[in-house]
């Protein structure tokens, strides 16, 4: 049996951080407990010395002892009533379940007030952690927190004015995927039905649908693009729209599952159906015999709970931007030729 | 302009029940509060006081003075990644959000000893309020946290051993109403694809097809009923084992959405499909043509955290039974014929 090493420095703990930084233990324990009465100055000190040994305070240990009021992890989802916000949620509750904590959830309805108002009520009733699908387009109110030792991660959807650590699919792969699969069958005029066009992963798949169309020789690719549908009714009108041109799509691209369900229904009666394929996988499709690109919502959420609990931990790392992996799943819609 | 009258008696306080109860208010508040170092015997002349008073405490106001710790509902659900469920918490969600309430879920998988589990985990954690999905036969066990003020309502089913509030869908009405309706198509052979046989629910639903099936004077409803489905796989299964029976049914009544579903995936490649309705709609049923017992989870979801915060702000009233409407679509499945 090898000899034991002793190398690996044992962790820092919280009284060499207040020793180094010249405070007492009862202060250092209130700057992470972010306790009031401790001024900017001497927190400051803190963290620095924090900083300096590599120390991170264990947050779950730390709140347990305190009786267990603040193991709850909030989550912001645009929609719980989303079968893939749902299926993402599901997904951080089963990681957090096997570490005793527990997920609070609210919906935000993509409105940026209102995923605001409810960062401010989580973070005061002393969520330990944040997982966000944010539809903000700034981020920085939230560093104050993260000083605070309240770890931040993201879902689906990239900070911006911070660096976190976010888990989010290959957008831009899944989208050439999708776009390369049409094209392989014949298809030029490939149409675009596309979510609202502030959300990064809009422009990511946006992105993608792009470096397809150009590999394959099509300059006029925005031609048939239609963005800012947010809801399956209007998705409906927009790929209802592009159909009507003079010189229709022989194919559509949609860019999410509200999308892809809303052209289902506008193409309901329509006798000539143009080839689909639509970007995350629904209920059904298979029944309904739709191509999509697949991927795993839950697992979305349990690596960005994953995240959150190695900050928890007090092992956090350098933050990631991990992208999960997608595949294409040929059901019928999308190997459709182009009308002779 | 008619006068006010002065009949009303205004309502009693906290300091009207100390003093008949003959404890200081400091106590009296204790008992409300759940704190401890209070005697059995104490707690019992105090709530004993505040019955006879008609005494209600203000929980929502108590909590948000103590720094608004408690002012989350814990709402236990058998599976948010199932829509039912998630459109169910979306409509509390909603409910209490004008309450400035928040909500904390969790999934218990119909897993009788996590529920147990889940529930006193939540109620360590002090919600304010709490909203069950059970699948207990008994919960004689939550008599005693609702004597000491935290409001328990059940949602879909209701509870055993205590009487409390419940919000569930009128289930022996809408069953029959799905029956009747294959019975007016002519259908005599009619399976029923039902759930967990120990769930109200299914229980109900049961009911309701059988008395539908007596008032035809089919007496032999129960050749071509299968229960303990409980996800779409097993259910896809037994539909199909109906199906090979030698006087296969020409009809399916399928009791909830993962039934309905499974039972569509094993019909896919039947050539001579049964007419079919569901229980719960769900979506593409539109586009799949799928007759349904349509109702709404939001809804539910709303009137159950309404009945809730009757407790919180101290004007509970009598427990009720409240059931929900439920009405057919059809679409298509539940019109066909039998074969001639």
């Amino acid at each position: 049996m090898p000899g034991v090493t002793t190398s690996a420095r044992s962790r820092p703990t919280m009284d060499e951080v207040a020793r180094l930084a010249g405070v007492s233990l009862k202060t250092a324990s209130r700057v992470f407990n972010g306790e009031p009465h401790v001024t900017e100055r001497t927190a400051a000190k803190v963290h620095a010395a924090a900083d300096e040994l590599g120390f991170r305070p264990n947050v779950i240990a730390r709140e347990l002892r305190r009786g267990a009021r603040s193991t709850s992890v909030g989550l912001l989802i645009a929609d719980v009533a989303n079968p893939f916000y749902a299926r993402v949620a599901r997904g951080v509750e089963r990681r957090l379940r096997r570490e005793g904590l527990q997920l609070v959830t609210a919906s935000t309805d993509e409105d940026a007030d209102l995923e605001r108002q409810l960062t401010v009520e989580m973070l005061e009733r002393r969520v330990c952690g944040l997982l966000l699908t944010t539809c903000l387009t700034d981020h920085a109110h939230l560093e104050a927190e993260r000083r605070h030792g309240v770890p931040v991660a993201f879902l689906d959807r990239p900070p911006h004015g911070i660096t976190a650590d976010t888990v989010a699919l290959d957008n831009a792969g899944g989208a050439a995927l999708a776009t390369r699969h049409l094209l392989a069958q014949g298809h030029r005029r490939i149409g675009l039905v596309g979510d609202l066009s502030r959300l990064p992963t809009h422009r990511e798949r946006v992105a993608g649908f792009e470096a397809a169309m150009h590999e394959a020789g099509i300059a006029d690719w925005q031609r048939y693009m239609r963005a800012d549908s947010h809801d399956s009714e209007s998705a409906g009108r927009a790929a209802a729209d592009l159909l009507a041109l003079p010189e229709p799509p022989t194919a559509l691209f949609t860019t999410n599952n509200r999308i892809t369900v809303g052209t289902l229904r506008a193409l309901r009666d329509t006798a000539q159906k143009p080839a689909l394929v639509g970007f995350d996988d629904f209920e059904l499709a298979d029944l309904l015999g739709v191509t999509v690109v697949s991927h795993s919502p839950e697992q979305m959420g349990e690596s960005g709970a994953a995240r959150l609990l190695d900050h928890l931990h007090g092992t956090p790392g350098a933050p990631r931007d991990e992208r999960l992996p997608v595949r294409l799943v040929p059901r019928g819609s999308g190997e459709r030729p182009p009308p002779p």
